[in-house]
């Protein structure tokens, strides 16, 4: 096993460029951090390729490490801290890092995602901004058992260290589709026999809790600050929104997310109206 | 207005220790930061003692500072940069402050709730510990209609600047009540007409979609980590749990919060079962 001492180490330098977006699409691999973080990273059968830590957190997290040790593919290496830190996303690392490739699940493009047969229900984000939204977002769709999430545009990066923070490791077990924009891709979608449903905060729209989910659905979901394009809500089949009493501008991107899509699974059959 | 220059005048010196727990519960006070949030506290009737900020923030957000102008009590102060970083809590600040009390709305005692007749649905959070999620569920609350909640326990406090950021005013506006211990006052709550109901992750419990609310309803849901504590439980007069298909221990404490609000504001007698 290497044993880093400076931080000008160039395998350290490559690890911590991924860091950035392009590096990780460049190279179809993503670093993550946090002994818990990595040791989901292996069981969830994700390609490891290689991994760093402290002599400290060996002591510390001896458990974890011995988990993951089992599925590194090339190199494991020992690092100073002073090295560790310049890896570390967070205040009070962990220490253990693993660079991992992107599960081919996590990269479908739309070609490959026409070529399935239509069924369940996906939930399409739009330009989605901040990474803790995405990843609370990723996070209650697997708690939901929603499989399928689409990427549309300029949507943040699910493998970012901000967003992986918040998955609990739902992008290593999602489908994760791209598409670069999801109002050229909506027509396809729609000969591909999916309903798709643009959600959107307007008392006109379909209720959410009187539609029913028996047919393939998307359900698309907009960004932050100004929901969905005009162009996406117009090439969806229908329009739907959470009715609401309270102050409704006051729900956030990710609790409405969750209500939209608790409402897809809630069970079938059993709407009102 | 004076002018403050140096970063020891006791008048900001005083604010800065409204970013603690025990200092806002002395004085009976909190810092409010940001050009639209103060405006939200003047819109939403909350007494601003005073107001500071920089000649710059003045040129850059001058629709706002003319409505929270108009509700100072006391004093407002011009910055220096160098002394607004001392009050700043966030990295890019704009540089808008007040000084406000904390309405009576949000310090109802045990005692004041319990001589309020029940009605409604309200729910309890018992020893939340994140600011963050404090603040995305009360703003959820106030989305969905529900105005009353309970903190129990060591919950965290809704009026520190991390919590204030996440709730969009929504404690200038909801009814909080304080209450030291869950479990020891659901006897009392109980006499009090209140049904009270523990959110646990037990397939055993009822489901919250064969649920209906139509009585006074008070719904305890527990601390990110461990729920809540048994005792609570045990003392409910009954428990409910989110029926679930997929990873169900993957859903944060605020994605489960806003489901379960959710079920109680949707819509009584249209439940399933």
């Amino acid at each position: 096993m290497e044993h880093i001492t400076s931080r000008r180490n160039e395998t350290v330098r490559a690890a911590t460029e991924l860091r950035r977006a392009p590096a990780r699409k460049q190279q179809n691999a993503f670093l993550c951090e946090g002994a818990r973080l990595c040791a989901d990273a292996a069981s969830s059968g994700i390609r490891i390729l290689s991994l760093f830590y402290t002599q400290n957190s060996a002591q510390k997290y001896t458990a974890y490490l011995q988990k993951i040790r089992l599925h590194v593919l090339e190199e494991e290496y020992l690092l100073e801290p002073s090295v560790a830190e310049i890896l570390a996303d967070t205040k009070n690392s962990q220490e253990i890092f693993c660079v991992c490739e992107i599960p081919q699940t996590a990269r479908i493009t739309a070609q490959q995602f026409l070529q399935q047969s239509a069924k369940g229900c996906c939930l399409a984000l739009e330009q989605l901004q901040d990474p803790s939204n995405l990843g609370t977002v990723l996070r209650t769709a697997e708690a939901l058992g929603i499989e399928t999430i689409l990427l549309c545009g300029e949507c943040c990066d699910p493998f970012s260290p901000k967003a992986l923070r918040g998955e609990m490791g739902a992008a290593f077990r999602l489908s994760l589709v791209r598409l670069p924009s999801l109002a050229e891709a909506l027509p396809q979608l729609q000969r591909a026999d999916w309903r798709t449903l643009a959600a959107v905060p307007d008392a006109s729209a379909a209720k959410i809790t009187e539609t029913t989910f028996d047919v393939p659905t998307i359900l698309a979901v907009g960004n932050e600050g100004n929901g969905l394009q005009q162009e996406t809500i117009d090439a969806c089949s229908g329009r739907v929104t959470i009715p609401m009493q309270g102050r409704a501008e006051s729900l956030n991107a990710s609790a409405s997310a969750a209500i939209l899509m608790w409402e897809m699974v809630r069970g079938n059959g059993d709407k009102n109206g």
